[in-house]
């Protein structure tokens, strides 16, 4: 069962039509949402003006003055408001101000159209370069790198930047609310396309201000997330629940796609500072990265996204003197979000940039360089958490090299490149790990729990809050279930989270699904046909058909037979919040990617020719759907770093379209040889871990890498490095 | 909870004379029975002759003939009888070959004495050295240790020796039957004095040939046990079944001091032949093992009992070429069985006593030559298994030598033992570690499993095959469990170990109570806790009283709630049988011990004036019994290595009375100063790795180390160490 491409739970329904989104879901009676967007970056709101030609009667409009309970999206700073007051301060150019519902959804844009704002405009902070408030500082420090710098034989220094991203899932945003008038206490229900019901379900206890089984959460069918449903939903969520409490009616509330690019999240803007100082034979000495993020207007998950940045800065290195600072800056933009690798890509972009930069100034291959460098079991990283997983990170680049043919394509380049030719072509790679799992004592806290409860039918259920979002973890869950219980994976259903159902096993994020919550699900497995042989309904060893029996007696004698397994926290896993030294993750896992690429010195346009993706992520659980992650995160990976370009005017993003803000279709990419090298680890079920976000982070210093062997020494210090910086970058060496 | 030194649960009722022992259950009906065995160490038995004076009629007579199932004992090898059958092979001189049963036991012993076997005496193999047939073969290669010899600086090779020990627990083994004939099947019950609940249930399945739910064994509190409890109680149980199944009465067959001493099994005496290679630094380029154990008559536990010895005969060094060559031999003696340290206290004897010869050959201090090969995080052992925990064995020891004074004493004693006091001392160590749970891949085999139950008072059970055998297994598994629920110890029942209640948590043998079935117990909380929440039936954060009300409630709801958790083998610990390469044990414990002694070279009388033992073993769960433990373990050791000695006579124990089987009372022994070093490990509850083996490990090197400090060069080579034998070693070295 386990390490087999077992077909993809939700696949045959996707493919035929079937899946039901949360636009698929109607009632005669609903009512479609809107919102009232603030429209300048930074002011005090004076009053909302509804225009004329508008009958105002039949709208239901949700203003900050009719929320029930507290006008503040819970997440971890208490900061973000549902709808901003009048009187009160708009931080944003896309804040929410005021919501209107009406069963005419061209009648509700009309009318949309027709409120205007009056604003008291105050000086906007669009760069975050001229920023001076900070949401969160994180310092991390190991050794003395002060005194290192006199001692290096080589200081290497230099500035990276990586820009903003829009997830582009393919389904937008979107929420259906029901709310049921009780005598004393609402309900509310809210169904839509999201990560974290229980997160959704937090925000609404208190902007409701009801106790938590009065809210249930229910996740639809969803078309794609990659972190943009992790936090946002909260808001629209609380949003079509406010309507649908004033309307006494449902209420749809789906954003388009424009309204879905310029108003949600993207990845958080990043500047980072990294110096490094080597001894004669290589020796990674010192290294000392200043790390700043742009987290736009309010805290939303700045704080850890900072953190996994700044955790992620110091690379796959050794190094006996580190020094991170890493803040996380406030400006008038939207609130930046989690997005896949949550922080790492950017600072793992400068570091792995900066290695061939080093390189080159040692005058070294980079990989004799990284080599000379790299961690092994036993080591420590730079918050001082000791290596005791068997990492062979010189195999893993090895591998790689040889796969894509590494010493070869740079000498046949080299020769090439020579030649008159536009067309210049190079071979590049990065090294890298990503955390695997909650940071810290985060899952300590979390304490997430999974359950398998027994069907009328002699089936199972797998009960999770883990969501499937693309990545076919109903498929994973299912096989640890029936690799768990002997029987096959059709006898194994996976329940479709739902507060109501399904208990609370942390968000769908943080590359922790199957190794966090599939661990528990293993155990609630093994837990449940124990109960059904304790009980005398089974004996070892058993057919799938006399376990099917077994489940349908006990349901039939016993009801419904629930199992449950919590996490708790390994004790060895010690992290200190106040140093930042500890265990950042349970493990990690591990990568190398190369990219081929081809430059034409004319048009400035970059073309990835191949590309090698091999990594380290425990034991496989399917092998398909996991090279589809790494294949999916790739693509996303060469997107942020070739061509997915954020045009920011006044604090909004001006291309919120499809057709001017560029990914990669399949015609733009190569085909991503992905290779895994399997290393069981405890932390997760049957070994796996975590793999969803790790290949976002090593294919945009790999791609820019390739570029500077293709060109030579250039300032190749962004992302997206798109034809027009490249321009820039080549006229400023050419002089 | 845990880390609190919690009263022992069972105390209480031990102190105040309450427990209930096998031989304190009494029926007016019960029957007594006795075993009438070989007297001759090797034959043929052609008759069994009845005695006159004996009015046999009123006797129940059990032979060979009357079972009816398989007359084997179910151990690894099916090569034991319960009784020797009339024309079979006699192995060794305490045989069973007939059982008798009476309710007088006057008359029962009169009885048996008037048994006499025609037995046509075969040739008796009474020295492991001149057996030539082979039980258990294991061959462990690493590196090429054939050549090193040439290159080394320094070879140095010897032999060692280990004699039997007796376990000499405080309640001899026992056992009370009662069978009840069926119409179709006869339901077989026995409760006893006992280790292993389900090993003695296979056994008596397969001698009755019934199925498993018509076996029921029960543990009484039990009086010790040290291993002489874990595969002997089967034979007792089935011979008190067959007597008690015959008879149509209850049966008890309790054996006195004498017979248990002399039938039962005792620790495998050893021959070690250690050849160890250095370089000119002193560092361990070379390890040559051969390893050899006396098994006695029949197979039993040898295999596993040769495995541990084996696996841990390389020691706490690094070595790039380790050859360990292991044989369990048969011989004409009651068969060696199972005791604390399994065969580790016999090879870490051998290995640890040879440091100190090589370190005197070497001129180094013994700390010293051993701070040079210590392994650390990511060596890899003898089995090629890579250390994957942060062990710090030169902390460890350097903990131990400042706590004895070893520096200091070392000085002071070399001086002192110049002048012309009789008394001559000296200070010595060890340095060693024990595998935790099963060897390789026993645990996944085992699967074992444990639940937690729901009470109608409100209180929880802990549901475990474990035995109290007075280490304190109840009181751990109580903390574990209030720990994991947050309630009180006091609300934590431990069910006693009844097959017909408690699911198979494997045995209470191999360090493996604590961390193995331990943390299926934690894990069983967390689900009970998490079921009780989901039915709705608690909500977190709470108070033990609210918990207490949640529990009555869901019984009276629903009746008794039992959640189970079951061992699933961690993927990456990966086991080769065939090549004995692999992860022996998921982790290990690990200990310096120091010894001061006192030698009278007059009366040739050793005394132990100091003992420091130190140990990291994860996480202490319980201070006091962990201490308890280690100085029981301590205690156990030390009477092994200096006095206690079994005679032999043609093949029988001749000393089986406590008058001249010598063990230490606490007039003999220091204060034992135990410590901990903390360093939980994630393979147990809360961090916590096993201890009950670990402290017979140490002792017998360290204190005949002390003697060689104390003595000079010395072939002291040989436990016990009494005083005849230390009088020849000293008269040969005095020429």
């Amino acid at each position: 069962m386990i390490g087999n491409s077992a077909i993809r739970k939700e696949g045959r329904a996707k493919v035929l039509g079937r899946s039901r989104y949360t636009d698929d879901k109607t009632f005669r009676c609903v009512l479609h949402g809107a919102t009232v967007r603030s429209d300048v970056p930074h002011g005090i709101l004076k009053a909302i003006r509804f225009g004329e030609g508008i009958p105002w009667k039949e709208f239901t409009i949700v203003t900050a003055q009719d929320i029930p309970g507290e006008n503040i999206v819970a997440a971890i700073v208490p900061d973000q408001p549902f709808l901003v007051p009048v009187g009160g301060e708009i931080h944003h150019a896309e804040e929410p101000v005021l919501l209107l519902a009406h069963p005419d959804k061209y009648l509700l844009e009309k009318a949309r159209r027709a409120i205007s704002l009056d604003v008291e405009e105050l000086p906007a902070t669009l760069d975050v370069a001229s920023s001076d408030r900070v949401f969160k500082e994180i310092n991390i420090l190991h050794g003395d790198v002060d005194s290192i710098w006199a001692q290096a034989a080589h200081v290497v220094e230099a500035d990276y930047r990586t820009e903003a991203q829009e997830h582009l899932y393919i389904e937008p945003n979107g929420m259906l609310a029901i709310v049921a008038h009780g005598d004393h206490q609402d309900q509310v229900t809210v169904c839509g396309s999201l990560q974290c019901p229980y997160y959704v379900h937090k925000a609404l206890v208190h902007l409701f201000n009801l106790p938590g089984d009065k809210v249930r959460i229910i996740q639809m069918d969803t078309g794609g997330a990659f972190g943009g449903k992790e936090d946002y939903p909260s808001l629209i969520a609380g949003h079509a629940a406010l309507l649908a409490w004033k309307a006494g009616k449902p209420v749809k509330l789906i954003y388009d796609r424009e309204e879905d690019m310029a108003a949600t999240t993207k990845r958080h803007p990043s500047r980072t500072h990294v110096k490094a100082a080597f001894d004669a034979n290589g020796l990674l000495l010192g290294l000392d990265v200043d790390f700043t993020l742009d987290a736009g207007a309010y805290a939303t998950l700045s704080s850890v996204v900072l953190s996994r940045g700044a955790i992620h800065a110091g690379g796959v290195y050794r190094c006996p003197n580190t020094r991170i600072h890493a803040r996380a800056m406030a400006t008038n933009t939207p609130p930046s979000g989690a997005f896949r690798g949550f922080g790492a890509p950017q600072s793992l972009f400068a570091l792995e940039r900066h290695m061939d930069v080093c390189a080159a100034k040692l005058g070294l291959d980079p990989a004799e360089l990284r080599r000379r460098n790299f961690l092994k079991l036993g080591d420590t990283t730079a918050t001082g958490q000791l290596l005791k997983e068997d990492v062979d990170l010189a195999g893993l680049m090895d591998r790689t090299l040889a796969d894509i043919g590494y010493t070869e394509k740079r000498k046949l380049f080299a020769a090439a490149n020579e030649t008159d030719t536009p067309i210049k072509r190079g071979v590049g790679f990065s090294v890298f790990m990503h955390g695997c799992g909650f940071t810290g004592s985060g899952e300590s806290y979390l304490a997430s729990v999974a359950g398998v409860e027994g069907l009328a039918d002699g089936r199972v259920a797998v009960l999770a809050a883990s969501t499937e979002i693309g990545q076919g973890k109903d498929t994973v869950f299912s096989q640890i279930a029936a690799q768990a219980l002997k029987i096959p994976m059709d006898m194994v259903e996976v329940a479709q989270p739902d507060t109501k159902v399904v208990p609370d096993s942390g968000p769908t994020v943080a590359s922790r699904s199957t190794m966090v919550v599939g661990h528990l699900v293993e155990d609630a497995a093994y837990a449940f046909k124990q109960a059904l042989i304790q009980q005398g309904f089974l004996t070892e060893p058993y057919a799938p058909e006399v376990f099917r029996e077994a489940v349908k007696r006990s349901h039939a004698r016993l009801g419904s037979m629930k199992c449950y397994a919590q996490y708790h926290n390994p004790p060895h896993i010690v992290w200190d919040d106040k140093t930042y030294q500890g265990d950042a993750y349970p493990t990690f896992s591990w990568a190398c990617y190369a990219a081929e690429v081809a430059v034409d010195t004319v048009t400035y346009e970059v073309k990835v020719e191949d590309f090698v993706a091999n990594q380290e992520v425990g034991r496989v659980i399917n092998p398909v759907l996991a090279a589809g992650q790494i294949e999916g995160g790739v693509a996303q990976g060469i997107g942020w770093a070739l061509w997915e370009n954020v045009e920011w005017k006044h604090g909004r993003m001006a291309n919120n379209q499809m057709t001017n803000y560029i990914i990669p279709t399949s015609m733009d990419l190569p085909r991503i040889r992905v290779g895994f090298l399997e290393n069981p680890h405890p932390a997760g079920p049957s070994g796996a871990k975590g793999l969803g976000e790790l290949p976002m982070d090593g294919p945009a210093p790999a791609t820019l890498n390739a570029l500077q062997n293709a060109l030579g020494p250039l300032r190749l210090d962004e992302v997206p490095m798109t034809p027009e910086r490249l321009m820039d970058r080549m006229e400023v060496a050419r002089g």
